[in-house]
């Protein structure tokens, strides 16, 4: 019996429900993951044992809560193996580092006539904070375009990426078209260039072992609440000259070193970006979230998503009248599986599917710009996590056959 | 036997430990407040029950999740008696929350020449936005004096505020010298100026009815930490018109109505302002913490804690060698007692007192402004909540006898 990586189902309560008279099948996960208890636990431990704000007590609770905030970011440091403690600041989730490296660094470097270069498959939080950015400083956005296939067209990147280029920002694994691109080359395609890399991880840090200094990017941002955390946590590592230069995106509080009357100074690295009280209890779990990763191994959790990406996306492409974004060939394809059945709109499909007990997500995933590209308004999205399993794959797939039926034939 | 306001001490099991062999007496409530355990058990309720993301979703648990999230601000809304769930916004903090006044109003409304007031009492998260606004646009920053009984000195006030002004934004609780500002006052000499009001609320909202349109302020940020709310979760209130007027601080997922490649537009209020995935989770706690305070309504708190600053401020300002800043009228002072031992530095006093179990914070609490007014480097300060006792008041002023003891003579 399958029951998720290592058997890991049991460690998520949530899970263990019924949907419209159906058992659960949570197929949401690129929108958002489900927590184990782990890291219930450890929230529930922080809150009835050591909370007290951080940095700034002398007072016992004060330390403990201090030494566990500071030591989850030695966490997060090592998950994606950066350099440093200092190269690892907390935010509330990727949109917001992605908007801090764009309206702070980003407004920086840019200058009037500058190229920005991001793709045709992003989404909105990697798009919009740019299109801001090239407004203010009269610079030119572009978007590399995919092949056939839904990946980066390289070639394209090629040509796009030029000594005109002062950034680069691109997501590694994608939240519609399924794919894992490849950051590391167009990395040094900037570099080359004299640009700078940023990565949206939002979809990849869940998924895969991430190492930001093989990779070569200047920033990477990511979330918790897709790797197991609570909502209202993320991180934003960046090289450190470059946090250096960055200036803060926003002032008081934590990220203090000195206010005058007419002028003030900033604490140094990492604390510089963190104003106000930070979400504390966010951070610890995100730092159990890690510790639970790491006990089953990214390596794992990438070999069984794969595993059930091979087994689900030849099923899905054999349902007569669904359209499978992104590649066909399971190797090429992340757990993120969006599609459409002919003449219906995915809203209904997803609703048909919640009536069957199944999750899943349908709009334009805030990628409307990919959703143009693509000719269609919406799509439905299946997107899996280590703790699904082959016999929700099936689920899923006699469900579609089953609202195909009901909504061309009225019957299920 | 007192066990805080209606027995409610039951509820935080945190209160209930030793510290260096001693019960603690958690006396930091001004940095962050204790979580009952209402709270704690519907963070776990809805992790374990209904987490999905909001608002993008049509399947059952991100119904869910978007109902609990929606019904959480207007419980917000209803605590503060905002006109509409329109004009309330989530935000990480009051840190946050005034940045985005400054950073976006701020920057919209104030021009080369115009002055902004501020407050010598203010946290420099009410301090260093408006410093920054300042100097983006040549604006003046100007602080309102404070009386010799640590009051805002409102003559002044009247002589500050010109028709030069353009933004007055002053806390309406101070976190150190324990008093409560004008708001209502301040708002009505702003306004006859043609200027905005804006209220820190940090200190204000967990311990007193708070009216925003009784106040008339046009913006009001505060915290749910600091009012049994887990970290990372705060709220803006704003007049639906200058909100309206207010461009976004942050941009990408859920605030997004439409994106072209390369333009964007905004959605309606109040999801304007939330980019990204938000903290849902939080939101959800905050509600569940504004369902606790009305449980035990905030007149009855505000009663409760006065009648310990009755019974505490006396007892302090007998101790020789003590100085208790802000008024030593009882009646005109909060639960935030800060205070200094003549000779002895508050790092060596807290650390005293955290000895005997009692936590107070040392330091500049974030406002070091008001230490130069003052011309102290730092002070010790207690700041008491609803939960706290009589008994623990005792139990502090034994202790600063004590430490005060151990310091002059060597023995305790």
């Amino acid at each position: 019996m399958d029951n998720g990586l290592n058997n890991s189902r049991k460690d998520f309560p949530i899970l263990d429900q019924t949907v419209n008279d159906e058992p659960l099948v949570y197929l949401d996960n690129a929108a958002t993951t489900q927590k184990p208890n782990q890291v219930l636990q450890e929230i529930m431990r922080y809150y009835q044992n050591d909370n007290a704000n951080v940095h700034r007590g002398v007072h016992t609770l004060a330390e403990r809560a201090t030494t566990s905030y500071e030591a989850a970011r030695d966490k997060v440091a090592a998950f994606i193996n950066a350099p440093s403690r200092k190269c690892v600041v907390y935010t509330r989730s990727t949109t917001e580092g992605l908007n801090w490296v764009a309206s702070s660094f980003g407004n920086l470097v840019v200058n009037e006539g500058d190229e920005i270069v991001i793709s045709e498959l992003e989404h909105h939080s990697n798009i919009v904070p740019w299109q801001q950015v090239a407004a203010k400083q009269h610079a030119t956005l572009k978007y590399i375009p995919l092949t056939a296939d839904g990946e980066l067209d390289m070639v394209s990147a090629r040509q796009l990426i030029t000594d005109q280029t002062k950034i680069v920002s691109i997501a590694q694994a994608a939240n519609v078209m399924g794919v894992v691109n490849q950051i590391k080359e167009l990395a040094q395609l900037a570099h080359q260039h004299g640009a700078y890399m940023i990565a949206d991880g939002a979809q990849a840090a869940p998924h895969m072992r991430v190492d930001v200094q093989d990779l070569d990017v200047d920033f990477y941002a990511f979330s918790g609440h897709k790797m197991l955390a609570p909502t209202g946590i993320g991180a934003l590592y960046g090289k450190e000259d470059l946090l250096e230069k960055m200036p803060p995106a926003q002032f008081g509080g934590e990220m203090i070193d000195f206010v005058h009357h007419q002028s003030a100074s900033w604490k140094e690295l990492p604390w510089k970006f963190e104003a106000g009280t930070p979400n504390i209890s966010g951070a610890i779990a995100l730092g159990s979230a890690i510790d639970y990763l790491n006990q089953l191994g990214m390596a794992n959790i990438e070999a069984y998503e794969q595993d059930l990406v091979d087994y689900t996306l030849p099923k899905l492409l054999e349902i007569e009248g669904l359209t499978v974004y992104g590649p066909h060939d399971p190797a090429k394809h992340t757990g993120v599986m969006a599609f459409n059945l002919d003449n219906l709109h995915p809203h209904d499909v997803a609703t048909g599917l919640d009536m069957e007990g199944i999750a899943v997500r349908a709009g334009h995933h805030c990628a409307q710009p990919l959703m143009e590209y693509l000719d269609v308004s919406a799509t439905a999205r299946a997107s899996f996590y280590f703790y699904n399993t082959k016999a929700e794959a099936d689920r899923l797939v006699n469900a579609i056959e089953a609202v195909k039926e009901f909504f061309n034939h009225g019957t299920v």
